[in-house]
């Protein structure tokens, strides 16, 4: 098979795979159906994915991927630094509702599958450091931003965001986390970008 | 037995078991150890606190009260809003510290113990939202900052902070802790603290 046509193939895995998990949650989605829903046998299925967690795990990955290109693109799109961090926030919410909605019928596996799940997103969180750097850098040669750390604030900010990302799903019960609740925490993020990049703008 | 007599006896059973705690860990401190270091009887002990988690809940409030109290002295006493919230966040790391230390022999029981302390620690947030309030209040009087919603932005300082710290442990290994790492989260708090604000200092 040449590369072209497996990427192929896993991209149409992937897609079957997030359909399924958006709608009805990584608990009540089999590999079964994935490979009835795109005409595949499960065999086949299993030769790209040795188990459903290993490809709810190159889900997430495959969105997080898309997510960091799309917020590439801005990058040199005119945004000033100061929406390109408004945007990211924005968009960091969409993606962290999306994965909560795949795991909304079962809170019990979010904490068991916690430990498994950290190396990935410590690799998230770096590819985001080196974004928000990005922005920062930006907004320097702008002269929005005076000089300082870029590393460090970028860090620091990338820490600001998932903090406040924690709080909410210590505080929370998965179960009940009305659309209200997210725009509360999209309120924060937003005051949040705001105080921040005031903080840090070039004296006029 | 009046009640000043009761404080006192209340106030000594504290002391001794915060002493306990921090030099030998909750799951290593016993109701007796506590009794015998104060020469009391371990019915006695037993009358003002049912068991050991009671004592130590009794003692981490304690602790905040005091922490609480020491913030609230020094609100007049000449400090600028932005000192004051550098020493809240100094002295609020020292705090943590302390929790963690009296739990460090324990990883298991602190997980074990989260729910349980979940209302306790809501509580404290609540009462430092306060503090943080009467905090940036002063800052505007004093004309450091300039006028905003204070109760959001209270409540966004202290999730900041508290966010700051869930990564902490979230990310730490409890026993391995070290104090190059606890001055990591320090210089995190310091650059939040300075960012923030220069957000929301009057413009000159």
């Amino acid at each position: 098979m040449v590369n072209n046509e497996k990427t192929e193939i896993v991209e149409s895995i992937l897609q079957a795979a997030k359909a399924r998990l958006v709608a009805y949650g990584l608990d009540k989605t089999t590999m079964n159906e994935i490979a009835d829903d795109i005409g595949m046998s499960k065999a086949s299925l299993y030769y790209y994915f040795t188990n459903k967690e290993d490809l709810f795990r190159a889900v997430i990955q495959h969105e997080h991927k898309h997510f960091l290109e799309e917020q590439n693109t801005y990058l040199n799109s005119g945004l000033s630094a100061y929406q390109l961090l408004q945007n990211y926030a924005d968009e960091r919410l969409k993606f962290f509702q999306d994965l909560l909605n795949i795991n909304k019928l079962n809170l019990h596996l979010i904490h068991k599958s916690k430990p498994a799940f950290a190396p990935l997103f410590e690799v998230f969180r770096q590819k985001e450091i080196l974004l928000v750097h990005q922005m920062l850098e930006h907004g320097i040669q702008n002269k929005e931003f005076h000089f300082f750390d870029v590393r460090q604030y970028a860090e620091l900010f990338i820490d600001l965001i998932q903090g406040l990302r924690r709080n909410f799903t210590l505080k929370k019960d998965f179960i009940n986390i009305s659309q209200e609740d997210y725009q509360m925490l999209g309120r924060q993020y937003h005051l949040l970008v705001q105080i921040f990049c005031t903080g840090i703008k070039c004296p006029s």
